[in-house]
């Protein structure tokens, strides 16, 4: 029996000095293919022209420089709704609010940080995406930093894919956003 | 004995085996009431107005554009201080520096991204808050994204309450920061 | 056996208990001096002033307002080249792209937030920096709060300074980037 227990002792503490040496190396990679949560979703932007303000979604408050011929400068606020499929009048499962500005000077490049605000029966809360955003790759990965309510803690990667571009009254990118680390 | 060392191998790899493929899964719930670490303030935001150089702490640097009534793309940078009490005059504890912008079209909405910056014998280091702070809530949720100095890669949620707004010139908002992951 | 088997489930038990415990209170202090990953760069940010397009990697998208005689106000967006040495003309190895602003009404001082985008043989991935940049400071701390591709979920610190700055046209900054979460 004091074996047992000194065996006992022997791999808990084993099993704890491993564990607090390990916290911060390297950690075992992972599958990306199997993320704890995952949402597909459609977000759709409709610019203010100054004349249409009833549907309007987004308005840049700051205007291109002339820097290159691809809008650097031009900064854009959004409050725009996001849903299941690509129809812009489905019914809104969320909501991105953020922002997003143009920074290149030989090619269209954007750079955004955005909010995404769930407050449906199925899920309350936010999930905040944020980095560079090169929309003309056919997709990008962007890091999901943080979120909060049925996100809190949360961490993992959007992949963005752009839907459809109308020049620039109207764009829908589709967001598949997979977490890695979920708490609830 | 052989037999005991067989144990231990067992029980030993199992562990490793149990972690390294949990890493990346869901984790346990944990109870949002026992932060490791936990700061309750208040933040003091004083408008530029042209004529309160003095006093001011934060100012637009962009306007309202116009799309509907409520600030529509007004961009504040601040540099405000924190302190204990509600008091303006109290010595400050810390500051918080970044930027905030209104993207409401129907109701007044804010998104911001905070950096709350330490540095007295107590505590240095800084902590950054970001993402949707819809500020018609009585209180509203935002993820603590990482940190530095004390607060190294730290993570958390701060809840925040309006305490008082007087107009444009004047806002008061309590902030509890609660961290969930310490290191120091 | 019935007692090793036993045994066993205690351990396996106790740990697993051990572990969902403690996975969000106090972490082990770790050393900051060993990182996971380290690069250390110099970013190159040659301000746009109407005439030099060709070279220009930042511009101002927003003029300081007046607050004060430390550019309080002013918004810069970049796109800059990072190279391995201090030479403006080496090859770049990465780009940072993002923005920062300046907050300071008694002193320089600047908040940012930036995507660091690797795309070479060697690394393909972003990281994202961001938070408060006392820039007059000799060096100072900033979060590393997520990451793509190689740097997918990382996290950790970088210590950025000051290495050299030409009045308004040139800045040169050594960033020490210390990674304390790896996957890949």
């Amino acid at each position: 029996m004091a074996n047992q227990i000194y065996l006992f002792s022997l791999i808990f503490f084993s099993v704890l000095l491993y564990q607090s040496t390990t916290v911060l190396s390297f950690r075992k990679p992972f599958d990306l293919a199997k993320p704890c949560k995952r949402f597909v979703f459609h977000l759709h932007n409709v610019a203010y022209d100054g004349d249409n303000m009833d549907n309007a979604t987004s308005a840049a408050i700051v205007n291109p420089l002339g820097l290159g011929d691809f809008n650097f400068g031009k900064f854009v606020i959004m409050d725009n709704p996001v849903t299941m499929d690509q129809n812009y009048l489905s019914k809104p499962v969320a909501r991105v609010q953020g922002f997003f500005f143009y920074h290149g000077k030989a090619k269209y490049d954007t750079w955004l940080s955005w909010s995404v605000v769930f407050n449906s029966t199925q899920h309350k809360g936010t999930l905040n995406i944020m980095g560079e955003n090169p929309f003309m790759e056919p997709t990008r990965d962007l890091p999901v930093v943080g979120g909060t309510g049925d996100f809190v803690m949360t961490r993992g990667i959007a992949t963005f894919m752009t839907d459809l571009v109308e020049g620039n009254k109207y764009f829908r990118v589709k967001m598949d956003i997979k977490l890695y680390e979920c708490y609830y």
